[in-house]
């Protein structure tokens, strides 16, 4: 084999030796023969990627990647965690800031527990990162680390193989990017300015830590706010404050607001009641069903803000985030012990939606980690409110069964045009086109059995394909 | 083709040009075979149908339909549903009182947004009524929106499409309908007294309204229960005033009673506790809580009639109606935002099960929104009570993938005996024949899995088909 | 045919006439000869119980098995329930203890019956172990119930088929059983010491009676356990005579503690808190919120136990037992009438985890019976926490779709080797082949269809369906 990284030697994203060109489509020989014709349709279109957590610094810095382990495992808590249950300690894995581990020590423990990521949704992607970037078709093991991570670090030293360069090879064409409220969004602006740089690269609007009263250091936060934003203080100068922020990222192109919560508890308080709950809140006196309260009223006011500004609500609840607490005190957030609770919609929505579900012009899209919303709650619910679209499969639930089971559980009572398009919601950078190109693979997937099963022709199958990638994430997302 | 709509050229209903002969059977090319065989069995047998919400005067009139648009898109509110959620107002729909529509725009909105019915259940039917009723095999777009519009309605103008003349061709033996308790049973008293009409259309006793003290307008309508049954006031008269209008539906051929509530809650109050109650909701002074107690007390009372009286119960609980109170008090009821909540059988249904659960003759059959209970609740209750049988997947979950899923959770816990055999609950007639041959396939596909997993023999797989259309609904609705 | 019965006449255990040799594997021809491979592999590796109900007496005693109604009917309550539930009485069935009934009455009330059990788990293994124990190949009818009898309960008489030979010929290496923690173990200990019998005997302690402040019988069952143990009175002489009993346990080889709750709520008291509801416990006073949280101190408590003593910890939560009164009063416990409820880990066993989850050693296996628990709350759990695995499919969901559910719902977010294992957690002796079997070839499906999606190798699907049945349990379990 040549040598990788030079322009015209790079590996074909397209490669299939190792990786089946096949893969993730039907068993069944004439459903897959459908599903590969439908999934050509879509194979080679750009990535519209409207949710996600890549740094922009990386994109307007365009520095190379440190190494192997800082790329695929160091900064991936959906690699590490599975490796923390193997029985690798944070400090082994080199997450324990008081201790340095050797990079190449952490990839020999990844190759040491490579079996035990067969069948993840993580294990798929590395794989198919390690194949279709760095030519790797054998599997990792001990036998091969020390090479493997040789052959990996040598690529990465390549310009072509610096962000920028493979944002354009992945041919992203916009990328969201999940920020702070107050950031100033220099890196977005940056990468707007710069001629050389083609592709859109979008802040969203993360406000929860600016919405929770019980979130750590909440007045303190507010007072930056305020402050960052010449507003009064009171509720109202607080609501003014949150919309002066949001017309910034408005301003820097953002298309949409998230918002990761608990529950998508709603509440719509008058202005007494919500004044007097934020000088609670401020004060740090509310009771935990007062800081409910405050939540829920915070999410509507989110939703009268996206009426407002137009801009994209996503919501996605239902996670205890840092759930081993001592783990979260000594290595802090993201380390994979944020762990799925019960989600329940149609109350918890209904004040929201009383007030703005049928408000033309809004957005708000639902993801889930709880599966049994979906066909009990969300289809039905998109299936009627025109401004609520079903979210992608999120987070644990972005793989390959899980979208089948998606699919299958949302399209009979809503169709596929109240659904959002894919969203990969990922800090890994190089694992965004495995991902898109996992969706499409299953969405052709299902399309063509429906084909074979008499339910949908080809031609609408092959529509549908090419709108989920298409039309129908451009128009969720206001693209 | 011929023009159709005269007896020797009506499309035949087995006809496949358009719609595959094999739609719905498994992939597998020999398990399609032996599904194939299994549908074979049972694709022509009569249809009954136990439970459902056709207009009996519908019947009893035998006019012919209005117009492609009455008959397919104004009446079928999960039609409408998903053209609101497409952008489509209530007034461009023909559903605001205040505002006409002309048919043939609301038919023309349709065939814009007919790529979003692709792979629901709604579209599917409808795509079934459309080639088997009248010859369409194209899919409906604006380019042959007013065409097809005018070749359905033609044919509707012709004899043979009324509704008698489809009731035939459609092979239903029988049909019951959804009544109010004080109905005077009219429309079904003459079709029974009609030489000329063989089918057995039923009535169903549905007391929601009567039951439930939170109901807007509770004592008034008591009262004219009372009235109507010349029975005291007080918590005895009321049920014995009950009791006589199941009693008059019997007389009418009445098999079942059907009960919708939010929760599947019941209650076994002592004599004192129920007066009181019952005073209460009369004076409409009850708590939330007291209110719940009296819906949970009458449910077990609906048992304990049924126990009396020999009427099938039904329960389909779990449905949040009218979520959108706007929409409600500007258009009315079931408008397609019903949206299902999370429900509970094992502790709710206890009080009632412990006092009526082993009766002989009983027969309460559970249906669900929430596909959850399932495996976990319904299939191990049923499994046990000879006086529980698993409803047929309900709603929204009366779907293809939708009704594998529930064979699949329930069969291996109940077998198939334990299950109701399938409903259609559909107040859209010419809906019938699509539904319940949906639901022949998709039994005859998952049996023919098993016989193909080793798991069922093929004699045993070919009584079990049949019995689920017949056999089985006779013996569990007592048909 | 043969006579059954002599050695070298006994039906092959891999025969399969009438039972399909490829029965369980995938439908698509490629696919299904992929998982004959995989299942190749392990269909004779010894098997590995850690957890089941199988009475230590009858291998202790070696006598034969009484007749065929016993054997396969009377003691298995998941074969009465659904008998109840067709209609036979428990008279009928010989499960009333006030009136006998003949053997053979209940054989052809099964007989009856036996299209009843078509696609269920119970109705799978019966036609297994009919088959590959008796060469029975015909299906149960009335026509042939008395000579299936009569040849079954001649073969019963035969040597070959006394326990311990069976025991042998089914290749089991270590049988875990269920015990009370104030058990002697004598049985265990003789099996032990008998030279001539080799396979290994292990004592389970399950302690949920002693644990419970509501369980009837609670302060006498406590006092018989701080005699029995000679410990002081308190809550501290409480907690050392459960030590001292989990000792017994282990020096008569056990490796698990079992744990059977309504929910796995966890509760970390302080010590007087503690010794407060301890004393309230046995005084009988306590609310039933406090006896709740009584219940999830020791819940807690018998994890710390665990990391001390080193004793696997089981907990199957979720089933609210003796559903009907009447029946668990007239018939006792473990009539078919345990009914699941929903069950909630990430909240309940959060103080539980926040003490001991990243405890080295301690191995916490959750079961489960409500569904959605696996993507949304178990799988995530054991993605992280070193000590939690994913118990195998318990009790209504060990039956082929819902082990390939399971499967499906875990694997991409914790792989397949934070899975326990199959555990066949029954008292049917004769089920146990046809139970392992079926879990055999059910992962053997499930690999090979990641295999033929690309997703995982087949040299690692083949290490992996070793493991399932070897190296995972011996891990998990410590065996």
């Amino acid at each position: 084999m040549q040598k990788l990284g030079t322009r015209d030697t790079l590996v074909d994203m397209t490669m299939t030796t190792g990786l089946d060109g096949d893969r993730l489509l039907p068993l069944d020989p004439r459903t897959r023969e459908i599903a590969r014709e439908l999934y050509a349709v879509v194979a080679d279109a750009p990535i519209l990627s409207p949710h996600g957590h890549v740094d922009p610094r990386m994109l307007a810095d365009d520095q190379p990647f440190a190494d192997p382990t800082e790329l695929f495992v160091t900064h991936d808590h959906y690699v590490t965690r599975l490796l923390v249950a193997s029985g690798a300690s944070f400090a082994e894995l080199g997450l324990d800031s008081n201790r340095s581990a050797e990079p190449r020590d952490v990839w020999r423990i990844l190759a040491a527990n490579w079996h035990r990521f067969a069948g993840t949704a993580s294990g798929y992607w590395l794989a198919h990162e390690f194949q279709t970037l760095f030519g790797i078709t054998e599997e990792l093991a001990p036998e091969n680390a020390d090479r493997l991570y040789d052959r990996i670090a040598s690529t990465l030293a390549d310009p072509d193989f610096r962000p920028r360069a493979l944002f354009d090879r992945f041919r992203i064409e916009v990328l969201a990017t999940t920020d702070d409220p107050l950031d100033d969004l220099a890196a977005h602006a940056a990468l707007a300015a710069d001629p050389t740089f083609t592709g859109r690269v979008l802040p969203t609007f993360r406000p929860d830590a600016y919405l929770d009263p019980e979130a750590p250091g909440f007045a303190e936060r507010i007072a930056r706010l305020h402050a960052a934003t010449g507003t009064a203080t009171g509720f109202a100068g607080y609501l003014a404050a949150l919309e002066a922020r949001r017309a910034h990222f408005v301003a820097h192109g953002a298309v949409s607001a998230d918002h990761g919560v608990l529950e998508p508890f709603t509440a719509d308080l008058d202005a007494a009641d919500a004044e007097r709950l934020y000088a609670g809140a401020i004060a740090g006196t509310l009771t935990a069903d007062e800081a409910r309260t405050f939540r829920g009223h915070m999410l509507l006011q989110m939703a009268r803000m996206s009426v407002d500004d137009g801009l994209v609500m996503t919501i996605h609840p239902g996670v205890r985030r840092n759930h081993h607490t001592e783990t979260f005190r000594r290595f802090g957030a993201d380390r994979g012990h944020d762990i799925p609770v019960r989600t329940e919609y149609t109350e918890n929505l209904r004040p929201l939606l009383e007030r703005f579900g049928m408000e033309p012009g809004l957005h708000l899209v639902l993801f889930a980690v709880d599966e049994t919303v979906y066909s009990r709650e969300v289809a039905p619910l998109a299936g009627f409110y025109p401004s609520l679209f079903i979210g992608a499969p999120w987070w644990f639930l972005d793989a390959p069964d899980a979208i089948l089971r998606f699919r299958s559980a949302v399209t009979e009572t809503a169709g596929f045009y109240r659904s959002s398009g894919f969203i990969d919601d990922t800090r890994a950078f190089l694992s965004i086109p495995a991902r898109h190109d996992t969706a499409r693979r299953l969405d052709a997937a299902f399309l063509a059995r429906l084909v074979r099963e008499g339910r949908v022709s080809l031609p609408t199958a092959t529509r549908i394909a090419h709108d989920l990638v298409d039309a129908v994430p451009r128009e969720v997302f206001k693209l």
